[in-house]
């Protein structure tokens, strides 16, 4: 059975991991093992000892970023390192950082931070179990969270590349 | 045969991968390997995997990112991790970013896409198959998408080392 | 028996590792090891060795930037390679920075390190001992040093993974 | 016989690398080895792959990276590669960039390109072959391309650590 | 014997290594092996270098990066690369970098260049032979180069851990 990481923080305001693995179970038979950290800056090493410690074949690392210059710093920091933990282990890690200041309000925020996680709970599911369905997606303006920008008219969205 | 690795984004708004295939195909015969992954931060090891566990000899690796002070960033952060995966694997990694604000508007930026990645794709066949070709034009100001800037008048074209 | 490293600079004003240790201490049963290193840059390569060469399971790195934009970029610095010593460690250095700017005068400032450098130590005796706490406290807006953001109302706190 | 390698771009405007093998061969009895790439970025690993696969003893990576502020991004990411990859090799990698604003217009910018070119070439051979001689101008303000800044008066130039 | 390692500069406009070296003979028995390259960027290298080929125990990196914002970034990339060179050696490497705009004329810089030179000499001192010293005054605002800070009144310096 495929194994799915879950690395959250208890410096977010939302509990984004109860949205995320409620959507991933909806969509795939998989064992969720989830780890808690502080903030962000320790969700790189939370997520590849998931990976390497776990036996995970994927991770979601979900996080909320501060509003002030500071936490943006941060955010560059562990973005940072999440993409050097892939690296290191040849496996995907799906970043899933909401902003504090990406909403107007707290309500919108929450809302926000869980539909964000519950689309990329989708695209983890996804490279995991069906790769080939990202391919035909390709192109095609998806955003999480937001509303999809769609595909720019007239160039037409993803196949396959065989 | 050889063979080229093929990372794309769902976040795009244009197929630029159905681009570069198509300007591989009428260049060189070589295989092609698609992977297709949710947005740019997600190309770094998705790359690697291709070179890796495909069995790759080069990557085209192609984002959209977007406008935003935020969107800078992430391709900052991907760019860095594309380098790195290259440095852990000796092969090259083609990066195709088009910014969403390089075009006035939407159908400008469509074109310029496509264009770039018809033009790396012939980069990733001469890096793989003519690296001889890519010295002859050292120094020359090719770009990519946009018109050449040329060499600077009186500061003649490349030769080789030899 | 655990071992707990403490990494401190002579550059920090205020002795913050005391207040850490202090805290341990009233929290769990570890063993200390400290090590006191000049400035914030020298701090990954100190917590790397307390890793592997004095065999702590897990790491507090503690300093204090200064405030002129050099010294952002100082912490910037020191905050990469602490996630970098992580990643080449699967272990945690949980990073106790504050900013010579976050408190209006030298007296709150000392105030605000020791609180932090507390309530870290507690951080790292949960991801040591009791990684479940940390989970059921996830989402829930947790501060360290500054009073708690709490959780955004309606959106409920950490829940365990299984 | 010792091998240099000399990596350059097709994205130059100014033949550099012609200048710089012209420099070495001047000064140093070496085999000249020469990979051309697209762009800065490419320059990392084609460098890692000079000297590992190519068994070259140092390199030189030759740029002209744009005006914009997304080239001085290009150009940081590609120097931080090349750092890495200097650390992955104990080799040393002879940065030589020269942006496109660093001169007021095309023949000064190009004389400048080739001045850098030639002056970091003597560098790469003083490594190589002179190591010593490099530490007798140790804190002298030495350029490459400008005129020198010299040594501040009253604190006179390097010598020998022995 | 202990071996300390000196990697500094041709781009500096002053000696700093003289004054580093001149401080380490004062104050303990070392053997100092000096290595010389043209400008910071070259420094993580050669540090590293120094501490495997050359068996050095600890190294101080000396440079003096110039005033411009493209100079500020070079002195970003390479103090990255020091802190890396580090993480893969498990070694301490000494960073004395001196803007040239730290000081407001030419002989203030000299002698602030060698002030700082020479107190992180005792540094290296420090962590090679007697780290425990280091520890003593943990928290106490040590400056090098500049007068000291000083410890926050109310927060008494630094103890040991034990």
């Amino acid at each position: 059975m495929k194994r799915i990481g879950i690395a959250d923080t208890t410096f977010a305001r939302v509990d984004m991991a109860r949205a995320a693995i409620s959507s991933i179970k909806k969509e795939a038979s998989a064992e969720i093992v989830r780890r808690t950290v502080p903030g962000i800056k320790d969700l790189p090493v939370a997520a590849k000892k998931l990976l390497e410690e776990e036996r995970c074949d994927i991770v979601m690392a979900l996080g909320m970023p501060g509003a002030a210059e500071k936490d943006k710093i941060c955010a560059h920091e562990a973005s940072t390192g999440l993409i050097a933990a892939q690296l290191m282990t040849n496996r995907h890690i799906i970043e899933v950082f909401v902003h504090e200041d990406e909403a107007p309000d707290e309500k919108t925020l929450a809302i926000l931070a869980n539909r964000r996680a519950e689309e990329h709970a989708l695209n983890a599911v996804l490279l995991l179990f069906y790769p080939e369905k990202l391919t035909k997606m390709a192109g095609t303006g998806q955003r999480q969270g937001y509303e999809d920008a769609g595909p720019i008219e007239g160039s037409s969205g993803g196949h396959l590349g065989h």
